[in-house]
């Protein structure tokens, strides 16, 4: 996939490239450097010259847009009018553990995970615990169960899961739902990620799975994929009644708050943008396969496990033995600018993560001066 | 200034032109019918080319255009780093309220006023107190000082006041000011009208007024004026250290909600609109004129005080005498839609809000039909 040169990608003025000095090459934050999809390229353009820039209005156009894609793609068939619109999924989620909580109640959560998700709960004005990921970074179902016993308010799902890359199994959201059901828990799912399961993995939407509907509900958006962060639009999809009546009782003025190029560029990317999604499949498989060659020869103390989804590298750099924290190290030293693994809770001491969703040049040189940066 | 013929109106897909059918005028929510702004349109061409899509990063830029607007036109000067950026100036409203009132607190505003006002204070947890405008639609200062007495968290102001289009002044906003910091009140003030101040009247910012920094945080936007409410940014300002210190307790995520494309479309506007903002101001001021000769020639019955800001028109239908709220009157039998007077406030029974922010042709015509309508 074609990449602009850094000196034009740096006239872009999103957070990725005005953090940091121009010396730094960025590949921190989720924003990706390949070209627009061309059907969102032309549904922006058009929207400019029709200067069509008031309020949005989603829906149906969000719900059948969404609806089609997720029939394509994981074969789950959904009502368009389950879907509402929100400005992205932290919104989304807040806003429902604000009808799902009360003060005292807990949200429970699987760290390493999406910083946000600490802010999300306390927000919301409700209390948070944590249930980390096994060591294979997979869901520790014992721990969940031990954990719903007492009757937490929520579980906020990450599926596919940031930062581990981790695409959670048919048998494991399975298994989740019956627990949920069990104890009384509602079950949030972000699959914000689920349209970059990468070649070797299959996504499982979470309300595909039988009894789900009663217990869950789920929030997708184009925004990764499509790297549409900046235009706030993502998805709230039910699967039941109750938990449909509850999203009618959102706030009256959280649906003025969706951007309406965000609409309009992701109900053009989820028609129209099949051709590009597979050939941005293909480009970050080689990326990260790439990655996986790069480490193994310039950083063999870097540890990882290749991601199933995303273009996030969850790296383990506890072996490089270095007291510095090894963002600040890679930052300081070798001008690379990545995540810091303790943003994604306190067991990400040692790591950090790394967006290769860049050109084969830039993840070449990057790697160069993060293994110089250790020398 | 050029309106597109409705046929390539009605393209657009913003809440204006989809809320409903095609036989009907669409004269209601706050939308324009004028190409965007020269210097707007090419900055979101310039972005899509860019693939600039992206988290936000508003500040420097938009403080710095920000408070070069607020110099250049209303002799206010601040500090660029008094800005921080919200997605708009309800989000900014609702997160100042949650920090600034607990349940028990009242949040005082004065109708007929834009209808979200109700429904921040509920969504931020607290109780609204009304003190409404006077008949003159003038602030009510000796009500406000009797509800002020009572201590209450906050007053909302809105100036320009939508949907009467009063421009409050100077004198008003300094004697407010005083009972503010008398009663220990914050003022936030909504000043989205702000750049829509019409030849005949002055905007008066209330952190202009001397000591109001202590007491007073205000918002505004570029949404109105350049018709940017679907992209998602606006501002919030502060003028003294304690209201900074609230300001920087927000939520860690609101930072993240803001628009990409809006923080650029706004910084495109702020610091090179000028001259087509002249020329809005042109036409909105024939628009006013030839809607104040048409209702006098057409709808007699129809009272109304010509707006000092805003395109909005607050029209008095109480004297044509019939039992059907004249909103419904004027869609069913004339196919024009304006917004219910009733959506501001009980006070607005009787009236409805027209928006002429349209060519003279529309605007012909859509009173031409709610003659009609009331014949």
């Amino acid at each position: 996939m074609h990449v602009d040169p850094l000196e034009t990608l740096r006239g872009r003025r999103s957070a990725k490239w005005r953090t940091y000095p121009d010396d730094v090459l960025p590949l921190f934050v989720a924003e990706m450097d390949y070209p627009l999809a061309p059907p969102v390229a032309a549904a922006l353009h058009a929207a400019v010259d029709a200067s069509d820039t008031g309020y949005s209005l989603a829906q149906p156009d969000l719900g059948v847009a969404l609806a089609g894609f997720a029939g394509r793609h994981w074969g789950w068939d959904f009502d368009p009018g389950a879907v509402t619109a929100v400005a992205d999924v932290g919104v989304g989620v807040v806003e429902l553990l604000r009808l799902l909580t009360r003060p005292a109640d807990t949200v429970v959560i699987s760290p390493p995970v999406y910083p946000p998700f600490f802010d999300w709960a306390p927000e919301a004005g409700t209390r948070l615990l944590e249930v980390p990921l096994t060591g294979e970074f997979r869901l520790d179902l014992p721990a969940l169960e031990a954990a719903f016993a007492a009757h937490p308010a929520v579980y906020v799902l990450c599926n596919p899961h940031n930062p581990v890359g981790r695409v959670h199994t048919r048998e494991e959201l399975t298994a989740l739902v019956r627990l949920a059901r069990l104890y009384g828990v509602t079950v949030v799912s972000d699959e914000i990620h689920a349209p970059l399961v990468l070649p070797g993995a299959e996504f499982t939407p979470l309300l595909s799975i039988p009894g789900a509907g009663e217990v869950a509900v789920s929030l997708l958006s184009a925004s990764k994929a499509f790297n549409l962060a900046g235009l706030k639009c993502a998805a709230i999809v039910t699967g039941g009644p109750a938990l449909a009546a509850l999203v009618g009782r959102l706030p009256p003025d959280v649906r003025w708050r969706t951007g309406h190029l965000g609409v309009l560029a992701t109900v053009a990317a989820f028609k129209e943008g099949d051709a590009w999604l597979a050939e941005l499949h293909a480009e970050l498989d080689e990326r990260r396969a790439q990655l996986g060659r790069l480490l193994s020869t310039r950083l063999p103390g870097v540890r990882w496990r290749a991601p199933e989804a995303t273009y996030l590298a969850w790296l383990d750099c506890r072996a490089l033995g270095r007291d510095d924290e090894p963002q600040e190290l890679f930052l300081a030293k070798g001008r690379v600018a990545v995540e810091p693994g303790t943003r994604f809770g306190a067991a990400g001491a040692g790591y950090v993560r790394l967006n290769f969703a860049t050109s084969s040049g830039i993840l070449d040189e990057a790697t160069a001066r993060m293994a110089g940066a250790t020398g």
